[in-house]
């Protein structure tokens, strides 16, 4: 496939990411690492997938204190491309502002956001998606990325599924935006058909976008516009505009007033929430342990799970079924797939007592 | 209680401890690590037990690999007293040479051997078994000290307790020696009251046994005499020694010529034969996580069992019960309190893999 004519990349390069801690750190979070064992990052390889569609028309945006490592980790995008956010004010602030530039660089401009720390397995049925998703953006439409569920995930927003698109085959109109279901919920939503996960994957005209928000909060809007304007004004308002999802702040208000469409697509998609998530992906399911990194460090006897051998010594593992082990070179973790969640909690314990250096 | 007239304390220290790999290391033997937290090595442990009961009259009998570190670890104690094996011979031989030194140095002696890799907890009792011991020595038998078993232990050999030793209270006679039994057998030795655990403390005048020996293996008593009376000989006679232990040697025969008596005594002893065995002595068996080292390296949340911390470098264990972690410059360990005798499997592979440098 081609690239789209006019079609831009909005790559949101945040999280903290810290149920994968010790691997994800405040100061090299979850996007920067190479969590695949391909030898990219989730940055390069978000990036490499979303190359064939854009070519070089590309907006990266990211925190000020990983702007230098997102150049070192792209040296072949103009560093212009990459925009520092002075603070972290969530999805809308961040993709507001790419559309902001956008609008004024490229009156043509269709533009998509796809987090820098996801992974897609199938590309074709990704460009696919995205290649209508970008003729649906060009008629004024909202446009996101439904992705098939695999399982009843009760981490995930999920959209309800509307009447197909008069005119474009394959997409259809957005019932609503649902938020993270409980369990049996999830269930029911998994059996029914209808619903889709929210991957934040988002294809819309800049202004489109743009005029959403002002229909939403008039001055969010104004200020973005102002920035794009003048650049120089970013320190001064960036850190005055609301912190609030893209979700909250446009889809689901537009969503509400049918004017958000979805295509649905199954690209094999994971956001690598946890370390399970990441066994899952390495193929932990099929039995013995997984390394992430150099598997002539581990040494496995009657054990299943996952390693990551982060510092060159030798990791032995006896006797233990789907464990996880990870070894840095300032702290190791030790737990289970099923206590995945709660590593977020000792990255809290840590902060609690004053180790920053660790976190 | 002053030290005991002519009683000399003779430590082997040797063992290669590969089931507490990877702190054990063929360069550094359990011996010569602290693994009660006391901030003493197993070796100065066992001098520190046994000063009060025999002064400075002391031989250590190691491999020449490790003379440095046990004078390193021994500051106070005389170069001399510290002899170095050119092989390992197993305990006949490293026994029956300091038999044969002292025979020279001090007719009066009694001796008694005490492995240099062992804890024990109720000093008052240990020191009064001792002293019974070294009477009974006096009187020609070769004695050794009969552990009160805790569990039924497949691991250790057993004393099979026979008649009071007439004249000497709280000494018996030896009915046998019994090898390491199956476990229903262990459960019968347990329950029945008759058995005691042979920890290889054997107390006994060096004249006697090696005269003991000589009955068995007249060539080999003749050569570790020959060796104590020309030290020059030492590297030219010791390799053709034969390698076998002390209690086949000497002990069985003995016993079954009605020579040798027994203490029974109930010394809080262990060998800390693998991690299980150290997570109890360290008291895992009342919950939480027990860790060896710098306790505040340790975040724990759900779990039990023990962490060795030893690179400074901070560990998380979560979700996990009776886990074992062992934290090492160049090797980790992460097994079960149940699979801690897999741990010397670990060590073979490394070693058929020529990871020497690691074992």
């Amino acid at each position: 496939m081609g690239s789209l004519e006019s079609f831009w990349a909005v790559i949101p390069a945040g999280g903290a990411g810290t149920r994968l801690w010790p691997v994800s750190r405040a100061a090299a979070p979850k996007f920067l690492h190479d969590l695949t064992g391909n030898g990219r990052s989730l940055l390069q390889q978000t990036v490499d997938r979303l190359a064939p569609l854009v070519g070089d028309r590309l907006l990266v945006v990211t925190g000020e204190a990983h702007r230098e490592a997102v150049l070192a980790e792209l040296p072949h995008v103009d560093p212009g491309a990459v925009v520092a956010e002075p603070s972290a004010r969530d999805s809308m602030a961040a993709i507001g502002l790419a559309a902001a530039m956008l609008e004024r660089v490229d009156p043509e401009a269709v533009m998509g956001s796809f987090a820098a720390d996801h992974v897609v397995t199938d590309t074709a049925a990704f460009e696919a998606a995205v290649s209508t998703a970008v003729e649906v953006a060009r008629d004024g439409w909202l446009v996101t990325l439904g992705i098939t569920p695999t399982h009843p995930a009760t981490g995930f927003g999920y959209i309800h599924l509307g009447a197909e698109l008069p005119g474009h085959p394959g997409a259809c109109q957005v019932a609503a935006f649902v938020e993270k279901p409980a369990a049996d919920v999830a269930e029911r939503y998994l059996a029914g058909g209808q619903h889709r996960w929210n991957a934040g994957m988002f294809v819309v005209r800049p202004g489109v976008l743009l005029d959403l928000l002002a229909g939403q909060d008039p001055e969010f809007a104004a200020r973005l516009r102002e920035i794009a304007a003048s650049p120089d004004l970013l320190g001064q308002l960036w850190d005055r505009l609301p912190r609030i999802a893209l979700d909250h702040a446009v889809a689901e208000p537009a969503a509400a007033a049918g004017r958000v469409a979805v295509v649905p697509v199954d690209p094999g998609w994971d956001d690598i929430g946890d370390y399970d998530a990441l066994a899952v992906l390495l193929g932990a399911d099929d039995g013995g342990v997984r390394v992430l990194g150099d598997a002539s460090l581990v040494d496995v006897d009657d054990a299943t799970g996952l390693v990551v051998p982060g510092t060159g010594r030798t990791v032995a593992v006896v006797g233990l079924d789907d464990v996880v082990v990870v070894d840095t070179p300032d702290a190791l973790l030790v737990t289970t797939r099923a206590h995945a969640q709660q590593v977020k909690d000792v990255v809290a314990r840590l902060k609690a007592a004053g180790r920053t250096d660790l976190v």
